[in-house]
């Protein structure tokens, strides 16, 4: 791989992502400010994941909306794979899918695939994922998710309601298919193979269109799933997607769950938190306090930064401030870190509370088998 | 494929099979007379199944034996593909298996795998091979099993408990094992590909050795399974395996539930039977009568002679008789055909009002998953 290219999948990131080169590849399609414009009118106001191109690209975004100024409904989906406990990335498409089902009033599904990281992870066991697919529900469900509308699938739970779904779509798709889309080879295990037909069961378990808010790197799954759906006379998925979210060490990669330093987990104490972001933010601060004074820093590279505009200071005018200080000299590095700290831990308190309380609500979130 | 040259896997068997060629094909072992002897010894009597190499080749049939005789008891599993409806040589293993469940006191499992044929065939939908798993179920019972100690699995009924186990096995398996043993392509659709875990799910559903009575086309499945067993810390299956039963229209091929006319199907009328037989049934008789007399049949490769030594004729003396009969032309084939006709019918007759009664017992015979 050449210094300049980059790597995308559901299971491997790798490079500094291009992301216009990215919709070029995977063939999805920019979110314009028409596009904006239209979701903001709809929904009654924006959402400053949507302004700053945390989410970017779509796929089949102006039929859903469409289609739901004609009165038709769809639903929600998104998900997440159980291979460690939560961290502060994963939470990205869940707080936009909050925010869609608020505003449009759709039903929401949230898919726990224990048996996929126990399939693409050698050394964990399908206890150990499932275990963290009941510890990551815990996080889903303290983003204020009402039981009403919102079901949380666990695969080896549900595989009785997900599996005839998945069968038929099974059906449709080789194994060449899954050569080209994923990069598989003749040493990928079988059940890897299968995999991607469960992730695209959700998308059919209503009889609805369904719009999915999702990583991007998730897309290839449905990619797949939108070649599939008219074989099986079923509207294709849409999708929103948004960019991946830097380790701490920076870009050329994503927050990974089981690598402990790259990433803060919603479990995470205070102190921790402290340490991690003092220790491993990657800074795009210059060496020493003169230099930065004169020269200023990169909050472009910056992932302290970049944590505030992706999640933690939903405020524009604050997060402006905090750039422009940071750009030119007037706050150093320490002082950036310092807001993202507070920022953090003010908002995992709070996450944490309700997380455990979470604990004797997730059973009536748990999608029942028929 | 040369004139001499065979293929048997679990969904393709084409040419005339050579057993000793395909014993040293698959490395399975010939079942010698010390062992026939041994089996003879510990259940009491023989089986005409056993005495004419009906079942004629194992994997560790001697293990289960040994560990049987230290008070170690093993249970029984087979199954069944549902294309279509059950025809007689299907009943071969079932039949057996009643035999060994009788003999060795076990519990028995009997797996549908509607999932199985959706995938191999391309015109079936999931709700025909569903349909056609009960119907099959009711041919099963049919033959005299009790739901106390007798389990039947449908795959998509009881995935809820099949996955964990079967996603354990698929770990362990990659696309080059499947291609290695079944011939796999980059075309194949990835529910095939994932199948055979499913195939070997059952064989871990109790914390015991299995033995399975199976057609020695599904031995591939549990090559791949005794490779696999040691891995997840479980005893490797032991199998007894069967011919293929022939066509009506003679050797080079199975019966097929999918091919009308090649088949006698269990829900057949008398009339029915007594037309295939005399239309289809190769023949091993002369061109006339007067060559038949002189020269006599051969009922090496006569289906019908063949249809009594496999299933109808269980009195070996009554068999020889026959077989001495036709061999010297005493026997016209029209003759032969009308025995087996005969034979056939008494067996449907009975069988066709189980069958019926079935109906209403078949719920306490279906696996409930936990």
């Amino acid at each position: 791989m050449s210094k300049d290219d980059f790597i995308v999948t559901p299971w491997h990131v790798e490079g500094k992502i291009d992301y216009d080169k990215l919709i070029k590849r995977f063939g999805t399609e920019k979110i314009s400010n028409e596009l904006l414009q239209r979701i903001e009118k709809i929904a009654g106001e924006s959402h400053f994941m949507l302004r700053r191109g945390i989410f970017f690209s779509h796929r089949d975004m102006k039929r859903i909306l469409d289609d739901y100024e004609k009165g038709n409904d769809f639903f929600l989906y998104t998900g997440r794979g159980p291979s460690g406990h939560t961290h502060i990335g994963h939470l990205v498409p869940w707080v936009f899918a909050k925010w869609l089902q608020d505003k449009f009033k759709t039903k929401m599904y949230f898919q726990l695939t224990d048996d996929e990281k126990f399939f693409s992870k050698p050394n964990l066991t399908l206890d150990e994922t499932k275990k963290y697919a009941y510890e990551n529900a815990l996080d889903f469900i303290a983003l204020g998710f009402k039981p009403e509308n919102t079901k949380i699938i666990i695969d080896t739970e549900n595989i009785q309601t997900l599996y005839p779904i998945a069968a038929r779509v099974a059906k449709k798709i080789n194994f060449s298919n899954t050569k080209a889309v994923f990069g598989f080879s003749n040493d990928t295990n079988i059940g890897m193979i299968f995999y991607t037909s469960l992730q695209s069961a959700p998308c059919f378990i209503e009889n609805k269109p369904v719009l999915i808010p999702l990583g991007v790197d998730q897309d290839p799954h449905f990619r797949i799933t939108r070649d599939v759906a008219p074989k099986i006379g079923k509207p294709k998925p849409a999708l929103i997607h948004n960019i991946m979210i830097p380790a701490l060490q920076g870009p050329g990669g994503k927050m990974s769950a089981s690598e402990e330093n790259t990433t803060i987990y919603t479990t995470d104490d205070a102190d921790t938190v402290k340490k991690k972001i003092n220790k491993y933010a990657f800074s795009g601060g210059q060496p020493d306090v003169e230099e930065h004074r004169k020269k200023g820093g990169n909050p472009d590279i910056d992932v302290s930064y970049q944590y505030l505009r992706i999640f933690f200071e939903p405020d524009d005018n604050k997060l402006k401030q905090i750039y422009d200080d940071y750009k030119s000299g007037k706050m150093l590095t320490g002082e950036l870190k310092l807001i993202l700290i507070e920022k953090i831990n003010e908002f995992l308190k709070n996450h944490q509370e309700k997380r455990e309380k979470a604990r004797d609500q997730v059973k009536k979130f748990l999608f029942e088998n028929s």
